[in-house]
């Protein structure tokens, strides 16, 4: 099959790989009907060393069922399905608990031998814990609504899910990519009031409004701050849903949220250090959530909406390339041309 | 009056200060019944500079209104009074929220203008929304219960509180002080199943089990963490109360948490950057709470159960001297040769 490798900083290659077999009895294979290229998909695309060894690269995928290990009890060939961006055997203390992404036997797309979703096809392990079957006929224009639930709107309702959002509250989401946009939409749907969207490009500030922001504020660091504590009357704002993950953004945070308000983060830190003391978080009774998003654990929730169309999380994609053209996809994304590339590999 | 002045690191007076008169048309003039010596003053009496001006000390107490001013609605000459730690206006939008430590128009004892507990009498400002009446006759054996609402046993159950801890849940406890033991007790009163107090000292760790824990762990650093491992089948507590404020407490703390668990601080952090990355708080998505405890918020909640001895906080308390002998107070609990020192002004 075609397969996207990362090979170094820059050097995204489709290549020909060895077709994905079943080895446990757990696995499923899947042909792969779309994919996409993830923000988080830019960190090795800026900082891979060029020594270190090509892997498959690609998280988010739809696609049909192709073949089922005999222990596979819940899915039939030819099921549609949803994988969300980890893999996790659905029985552990942590899947029971609703946290995939710490399942004790889990992993994540392109490690430990499993290949990437930017491909053809990919072996699926634990597919009765990790797939989520789509009811009914699948049409091509809801391949969009439902690539989102792979990561980046269930990242976005992780984001407004640990905040525990309230209705009438006040929430600033820091970050105008795909996942701070439908933190926008996850925000909005558990009935936040006021809706601050701070971010700078206007195509995609304009979607955060079409998805329910109801603030958009442009400036950064300090003026960017004081904004956001002048539309809230100067107390700051309840939750602050942060999907950057840059220590600008966590300090950008810090400033606008209130007194005994949440910063939830879902954007990857790319810092391990950062201010939590009296004069940061203690002091104000600040709560600090968040973390890598299970979601497998929201799908089945989220999936009714995006199939009748009372919400469009499909509107974060504005590019599609065919799967040779990936590489071309991580540098519209990295160039900012493109919001989110959706990769076609039929 | 007189009054317990701090003058510098180990240099506690008392002394012939002016006696407090009501100045606000708010204020109540309290004379002191009891008062007592936290572990937080501890931080002046090992690090203030001897250069600094000496300040009036001490923040918890219980007492008798002597006086009121014209606007004070709820209280009565006579009352028996409980101070929270921080005085606050109770009308502002923290406090309607339960945030009084973050109230407007709040602020410290001893700082300000306004004296500190540890004397024979204090201006109290705002006393509608600070003091608590306490009902009924105030028998003295009850006093050292009532004490501990001023803040060792609120914040206790602040940190259990804003742990959010649930029936049979496992909840580690991170220091055998007056307030980590009563966050053991606030744990056991909110359910939680099994109870971890890490401490050393046996006779305060004996105190912990009295009020609910179910193990101790004396070991500290890797050691400890490895056997509160041990005893949670290796997965960690859903809640850890830090009940300390250095960083070896915090770097326990996430060594003993489960993934998707809690880290709840109401030990004052003695530092302002620590790790939360994703090798600490995001990966697992451990969530970090708490802050300067709102004993305000509590007191009537907490009250019903010290007054009818459903529990006995009171217990904390392991030693007594008159108000001219406070400085031995300090040095008692900063030798460790007392857990908490009450304080008799009368």
């Amino acid at each position: 099959m075609r397969a996207t490798y990362i090979y170094g900083a820059g050097d995204v290659r489709v290549i020909t790989a060895p077709d994905p077999k079943l080895i446990e009895s757990t696995d499923a294979v899947v042909r792969i009907t779309r994919a996409c290229v993830c923000g988080s998909d830019l960190h090795p695309f800026h900082s891979m060393p060029a020594d270190a060894d090509a892997r498959p690269i690609g998280h988010e995928f739809i696609g049909v069922v192709e073949e089922l290990g005999k222990d596979v009890a819940t899915l039939k060939v030819g099921d549609f399905v949803i994988a969300p961006f980890a893999y996790s055997d659905g029985t552990c203390e942590f899947c029971l608990e609703g946290l995939q992404t710490s399942c004790i036997h889990g992993g994540y797309w392109g490690n430990g031998g499993i290949t990437g979703g930017q491909a053809e096809a990919v072996r699926v392990p634990f597919a009765d814990g990790t797939l989520v079957k789509v009811p009914g006929t699948v049409d091509e224009s809801q391949y969009a609504g439902l690539l989102t639930l792979s990561d980046v709107y269930a990242t976005g309702w992780h984001a407004a899910y640990k905040a525990r959002i309230a209705p009438g509250q006040t929430v600033t989401v820091i970050g105008d990519g795909a996942v701070g946009l439908l933190a926008v939409l996850s925000a909005k749907q558990m009935g936040a009031e006021r809706i601050i969207l701070m971010g700078r490009h206007k195509a995609r500030t304009d979607l955060g409004i079409h998805f329910g922001a109801t603030d958009v504020v442009a400036e950064r660091g300090e003026e960017g701050i004081a904004l956001v504590r002048e539309l809230t009357g100067g107390s700051g704002s309840h939750a602050v849903l942060e999907a950057v993950g840059f220590m600008p953004a966590y300090e950008q945070a810090l400033g606008v949220v209130r007194a005994g308000g949440v910063i939830s983060r879902v954007g990857v830190p790319q810092y391990e250090n950062a201010p939590v003391g009296r004069g940061s978080l203690f002091g104000k009774n600040v709560g600090l959530v968040g973390g890598v998003a299970p979601a497998r654990a929201y799908i089945e929730q989220l999936l009714p909406a995006v199939l009748d169309g009372t919400v469009n999380p499909g509107l974060v994609f504005d590019q599609t390339v065919k799967l040779e053209q990936t590489p071309d996809g991580y540098t519209a994304m990295d160039e900012r041309t493109a919001l989110k590339v959706m990769v076609d590999p039929t």
